[in-house]
């Protein structure tokens, strides 16, 4: 059965001790099992003092990132490229030191709205990039997770299928897909199909609704996406995510485009979110169950 | 917002005081505001007892049956439409005794595998007596609701749309439409097009899964139903049912055909039925008010 | 790509050479590839001559039937049990001297509405004549396809999951099921998985809607049906099933409960059937190859 | 019933005569009723021409548009405004002198990726201008038809309930959505529900795919679309409309991200959309009917 976990923006974009303390606390109160943190800066946060309050309130974290465009490892130059790494190598450590296994987010290419279609020469250099950064990562036991975004926020991997192509191009065994529902519902021809067909490759899932809101309130059918995640046996992380204009980080809000309000209480949000997510996945394990019953005369 | 029933023969299909009891209680245990008896024959169950605790417990209550061939009002046997018409006054009777409002079921016609097709004749036999049946129960406060049933239950009312010719032609404004999940999965061309062509006329409605087990684990659309219900503005009750062949009432059971076991725990079954109408209801509100939101700049 | 069959109840429930041949020709008209009869009496039907027909109009054929009562072979009566591996033996040479290879429908109990739930012993009866009838079929290629029916037409094989330990008790190699969305959407929890699910084992394939009329106005959810088909890479037919009480077969319309007339033209109902499975399945197979197709950069 | 046009991006890109006058062909010869053309540069087409051609074709004709930041009428500079409004003339004009009454796409501000959140003063700005283009567009009789685009295309009407209070503020009766289920699909919290609560506002629909590719092969419940449309009882026109990397409009390929090769072979897919969208209407129209059907004994 999967484990359900909470992105810290449901409760704050901020990362100020106090900030921070709360997105735990809160995580913690409604039940989720991990928390997700965007990048944070190492001399802006005390790593340390974190890495404790997660462990002590027994959470697990991942914590994700869009790669700027100063550090897009798919640039046509080498620069960038080489920041980039060096990026993605921080972003490595910083996991590993508040204790987490999975790096996530988009790794791959700047996060953005991008101005030309993808060449295969930035594909090969960020294949290549990405190669070295996940040799190094090897020791540290944290895997990278290449989040599959709509065509909005990056020109390189729209699909899991792309996803799937670009982890063969690595030749890494510990990179990963991250999906991610809100994206796949624009991108993939099917969410369901997608899943199982990147089954062995999936290393990390969030749960977004459509419009990013309220789950259960959009176009997404969770309940065809909680069957094929029993169906494949995924027993790992699945995160919610939701962006409202109630809560801002500048960066990621203009990235994302937020424009709408769709909710301002973050703690009904969250604890709907874990009831539709459990009973969802608690019904979608019932329904596989049944179909395999024979119920036989006695 | 809808309120939330469940069936006494999630409990028990016994009518011993004991079998009562514990029904009573676990409906309000697990916060079930209704319960529903299938018909209580007042010779053998203390009625005035029964309504006492149904009042103490503050709940609501309802009353379903179906005819028996005996007392089957479309009869070509006048004898036999007016037994069907007494077997109805009783069961009016018996549902202000308890203190409810809801006579609910097969009222129309008999129960069961039907044998040939209906014929007007039939019908209008049926309208003819129902009518009376309801200009009776006028002064009780107690309104008949016409189940509507797949075609292996009767052969009379298989749609809302027959259901709403039938009102019509009784001319009465205290008989409504019972509509059950489980049979227009069957019968009706789409179940949230029919709740909202029926609108005015529902009375009561039966929330149960294709297969008459866990909701959820079958092939109905419920968000759809949620929302139709939502649309129409329903505030009445809408009432779990569930069947396994591990509570056998003898009768109910060949007439519904329960061959298999589709769940043992039936406190596990009902408190995860009350969670998913409940989420689905509020998530379904949740989209219903989304839909109309202009999210304007401020 | 699935093939395209058609129930010739569709055309006609008569079965003078008039009526088979008018059901020979609509059916190479609009463009289906196998016509399914009803079991149809050599003491009444020229089989040499249908055979001939079929042949010239490069058609193929199935044969499907439900046991009677007085040949049902899971009773417990011996010379019941007989008359029934009589009457299957029977049908499989019919099928034989058609040209064709399967036989389908209810093969395991009688059909109709039972009045008791399934003992062991006739699970153990049944279980046992038809391997001795694959048995003896193993020599004419045809093959027995097991129907799983809802509830109120045989209290034995209601799930594709019962069909599978029905054919493992026979250890037969040339018994199949055969599924029918009308049933499915009745009794399996979800027809997708169910279908993923019995992969191995399915013969043959009817599609009919929830009320047995016009596809795609009930409550099936067909798109999920053509992806799993899809997705289990099923080559084989799919035959359309629809019953109207404008065409009556006496038995059979009061066996599946045919009261209402859900249309009067077959030839429009066919023309409709044909497009929208035809449009069905293309769609699906354009999905599942787009959710394999990386669109790398070139 | 809806009547079916197409986007001419289907066909080409190009405004050559050679261009337009294979549009006009393929989209006549594929049985679409509509063609719609971005806005043509009159300096660079002959519209006298192509209006004649479009007549003599027996088409009707729709442009769409989106204004480009230098034309943006919810701009802060009064001299982008006024430019705005003129080019929202022009597009009447040429809407009127090809024979149109339709002028549909992304009229209220610019199209493309936004970098702030929508302002009042933005909104205001626009209600005004266009609220004068409106009143100079009454003469010719066509319709400005305000396409609700996602999030990432424009940061002011992203929802058809934001496009209704923007309609109210203006106070004219010559305003109306155009909605696109493309873009319905990422903003929406129903497509069905949008529709219903929108319909006395609604001028124009385009249906497009949830990756703008093959209608059918993406995560859009096009059947519950259809039902809505019917369920309102449009009768105007819906069109379809699909990018693909293989036909590139330059500035609308950028702007839509388009950058996967969904399909190369357009007559194909457009001979798919038509008989998607035809056989979806009817079948709907079919369950709309059979909702309301009583099929009472004769």
């Amino acid at each position: 059965m999967s484990k359900i976990g909470v992105h810290s923006f449901v409760w704050s974009a901020g990362s100020s001790r106090d900030d921070l303390e709360r997105a735990l606390n809160r995580t913690h109160e409604l039940g989720y099992k991990l928390i997700e943190f965007s990048y944070l800066d190492p001399r802006q946060v005390d790593v340390a003092w974190l890495a404790g309050r997660i462990r002590e309130l027994g959470l697990d974290v991942a914590i994700s990132m869009g790669l700027p465009p100063e550090g897009d490892i798919s640039s046509d130059d080498a620069a960038v490229v080489a920041r980039g790494e060096e990026i993605l190598d921080k972003a490595v450590a910083l996991t590993r030191d508040l204790g987490g296994t999975k790096l996530a987010g988009i790794l791959s290419s700047a996060h953005g709205k991008q101005e030309r279609a993808l060449t295969r020469q930035a594909w090969d250099t960020s294949v290549s990039a990405l190669s070295k950064v996940a040799d190094r990562a090897r020791t540290t036991g944290v895997t990278l997770n290449l989040e599959i975004v709509n065509r909005f926020e990056s020109n390189m991997l729209n699909t899991a299928a792309q996803g799937m192509a670009y982890i063969a191009d690595t030749g890494a065994s510990n990179v990963f897909l991250h999906l991610d529902t809100f994206h796949m519902n624009i991108e993939e021809a099917d969410v369901g199909l997608a899943i199982r067909h990147a089954a062995d490759k999936i290393g990390y899932v969030h749960i977004g609704e459509s419009h990013r809101g309220y789950l259960g309130t959009g176009s997404i059918d969770f309940p065809a996406i909680f069957d094929a995640l029993v169906a494949i046996g995924w027993n790992d992380y699945v995160t919610f995510e939701s962006f409202s204009s109630a809560i801002v980080d500048k960066d990621l809000s203009l990235k994302t485009a937020i424009w709408r309000d769709l909710w301002k209480d973050n703690v009904a949000l969250a604890r709907h979110a874990r009831e539709f997510i459990t009973l969802g996945l608690q019904t979608a394990q019932l329904k596989a169950d049944l179909v395999k019953q024979a119920h036989l005369p006695s």
